[in-house]
């Protein structure tokens, strides 16, 4: 069940230094790999570590490479993003053991005589698909899900157990959905009249990309008229929540807790720390990263670091700073007339 | 499948400046509006592009209708609030084509037989239904959804698919549960014992007035003893949680991931912006309102607008503020200083 | 239906002043209780309000019990921690009423042939027990709950309705996971290529204690390479994220929304206020206390409390202190300017 270094290489690429017929049965960290896996090293600080490493053989940049191999008598692959191979091959490894859902539809589901549902695809025990729906190649519907009329799931998307995904909404291939998402519930859109709210229909899609994940427990709703758009490669955590019409670039990731309202719009490649916020019709340009607990109030069209959160102290240091915030204008005024003071005693002096 | 101006004033009021003939077969906003569409100006900003309209028709205010009316040759509804009208006609426009969920219980769902459910309500696929409850006329009931012993849903009330409502637990006529809410799960409260928690038994309910809409994996906590309210027209948007025993008052809205700790009593008229967070056993009045992103640690009688969030800015400069908000209290006491060294200074001027 | 006092002390302690014999059919608070109910007193303020109950008995702690004593003619409970001897009261007589799920597998769940269900558990309508699952005595899995595959669950350990137990999760004897709970889902684990993300296979588990409480909608992710771990008595409110590979110390309670990232070591007997969130990879130690709002971004060793969240203002004297909190470090050179001011002239003075 394990892979000769030689296959490995074929497979993922990468030079290697060492016999191709050893074999590894699996991958692990520095501190528990054993003689039959292969681990790796992403972070140069652990380099004396890696040189003392039991493992069969070791994932490493070319810079390490060398310095590794003065102490390190095990084979080397030698690649220039260690961390993208180790994902790779941790893959590789995991799907030798994983459990494959059966290709066919549980006697317990509920498929419509209408929907389309390719003969590759899984679908789980009391899941739900409504009809009109569409279901891709090697696809998989968990348990418990519920894909709504005219729905279109791409090829080999994954939905875990008890995903909702709503009439209409669409996702790409190889997508992962996490269990309690719900995709394409209704925005959060009324007018008021007098106090009272009255609700805007709300018709438009969610229409997700490919290779997209979303965490358990994530919102995303569905357009008001226009569609609420996720593109290709993005990142979900859980439970954040995505508000109507927003559009979120490719290969955007955000931690969870994260909310965004409705109507913004994110640039590709940016990241999202925990519980970060961001208001409603704001645009967020392209590798704009955004730390955890921060809240976005205006729009950002340059790319960088962005943070905003009140810092941490011990409950009595906070309380004084706390109120000191609160009174930031009077110490300002205090500033000033000081200033002043200073100036017109200063000019008397000059003047005496 | 459209409808004539002159129906529409019949059904939603306004003053026809047109032909009452003239018939349109959807709504649109200002940009997408084309000649068999009717569209709105709710915002005066917009009055140049709505004199360009190649709509059939417009929804304005009085004092837009005129300014607009000078290059604008289609036809006018005025009305108070064009918004409001332009969200009933949308309901209406959006009803002539979805779809309705029929009467009845579908085969798959299980209704247990001390149930009363309405004939013309319907039950979704693998729903259950426990003993006791009571689903009114005209209810939908959606996909996995879970309705407790002796829970009660109203007339025209809808769940869409897994929502979870527990036992006991009250909503009135014309609600919506968005897919993933829970309503009715125990409140957390705990007796501590050296450390060690001791539950206590959460045997309050969830009462839900009429015209209640609540959001996608929303949380509602039933009461400790007394129950937890929330009343008329309240709109909760998604991944909201509310603590046990807390009230909120009729046409209160609260947009996505706000917090209300147990035992909140919030007034109506109230809005919350997202991720606001509310501490218990606050009483916060009618009219107020909570930017995104504030925390309320306090009670809250006058009405008005309140925030509180520390303001975005490039990671290193928060990192500049941040540190001096830390030592606040020192700047303070450097101030004072100045200030005192100020004053003797100048006496002793005056002295001299 | 009631107990006889003298029942009471022999299951829960205590010193009983009165007659054994009474009979009390409830626990109420001091102002709802009857004269068939018992009441507590855990907060000597108001210790006047008890002294004038009319309910049949009353719970105290030694130093109110007599002051009330003087007033109230009614029979005491004299205990060291009267709020825990109400839990435990409160449990008995909620006992009394509840329904109990009756053991035994309904018609429409799906228990896999290889799952072990023990025959007092019981498995609600369509729930959903997978291959090699274990579930203990007593267990109760709600209506459509999902119970993955080789997962266990402990005795007397319930699920209410719309549960998320994912594969080879375990969770030990007498916890409670609400609705919507969803345990054991993917970490948020990539390596990023040229701005690509891959995904790196989480194949840990959650392993969950004894007595351990989790909310509804609250996400548990397992760990990447080795467990997320949740010790006994650990009590987690609603919509609660806790990351992978994080470990979560006994007898530790978080309240609703709070978010703690991956690989987060927190200790025992700590609490979080409501939507405090915790960077990855800190350490908290035991007895730290994170007050609601709080973002935690540096480890924590001494006990304590600690806050960390921008005071609440009306809009417009926030907008101005967020302003000057802004400019903070312009502040300080101001000030740092009239020291320097100050001195200079302080020191021409005195030479002059």
């Amino acid at each position: 069940m394990g892979i000769r270094l030689g296959e490995l290489v074929e497979r993922f690429g990468g030079e290697l230094i060492g016999d191709p017929a050893t074999e590894v049965v699996g991958i692990a960290p520095l501190t528990d790999a054993g003689v039959s896996h292969i681990s790796f090293l992403s972070n140069s600080k652990f380099r004396a570590q890696a040189g003392q490493s039991r493992a069969a053989a070791l994932i490493l940049s070319p810079h390490d490479a060398d310095l590794v191999g003065q102490t390190y008598a095990g084979a080397r692959i030698v690649t220039k993003n260690p961390y993208a191979y180790f994902a790779r091959a941790a893959q590789y490894f995991e799907a030798l053991t994983a459990f494959v859902p059966p290709a066919g539809v549980h006697p317990t589901a509920f498929v419509d005589d209408t929907a389309q549902v390719d003969p590759t695809a899984h679908i789980g025990p009391k899941a739900v698909v409504e009809a009109g729906a569409v279901i891709g190649a090697h696809a998989v519907i968990g348990a418990g899900c519920y894909v709504g009329r005219e729905a279109v799931v791409g090829e080999r998307t994954q939905f875990f157990a008890n995903v909702t995904f709503h009439a209409r909404c669409v996702i790409g291939a190889r997508g992962i959905l996490h269990s309690g998402a719900v995709i394409g519930t209704d925005g959060f859109g009324f007018a008021n009249e007098g106090g009272v709210y009255i609700k805007i229909p709300q018709t438009g899609r969610v229409v997700i990309g490919d290779d997209v994940d979303i965490g358990a427990n994530t919102t995303v709703d569905r357009g008001a008229l226009a569609d609420t758009v996720i593109e290709d490669g993005v990142k979900l955590d859980n439970q954040i929540q995505i508000g109507h019409n927003c559009h979120i670039g490719a290969h955007t990731a955000m931690a969870g807790c994260v909310g965004v309202a409705g109507s913004a719009k994110i640039g590709k490649y940016c990241t999202f720390g925990g519980a970060a916020m961001v208001l409603g019709h704001l645009t967020i340009g392209d590798h704009v990263h955004i730390s955890s607990g921060s809240m976005v109030s205006r729009s950002i069209t340059e790319p960088g670091q962005y943070t905003g959160f009140y810092p941490l102290a011990k409950n009595s240091d906070w309380e004084k700073s706390a109120a000191i915030v609160r009174n930031l204008p009077t110490m300002r005024e205090k500033v000033r007339a000081l200033e002043k003071t200073i100036k017109t005693n200063t000019n008397q002096e000059d003047e005496s």
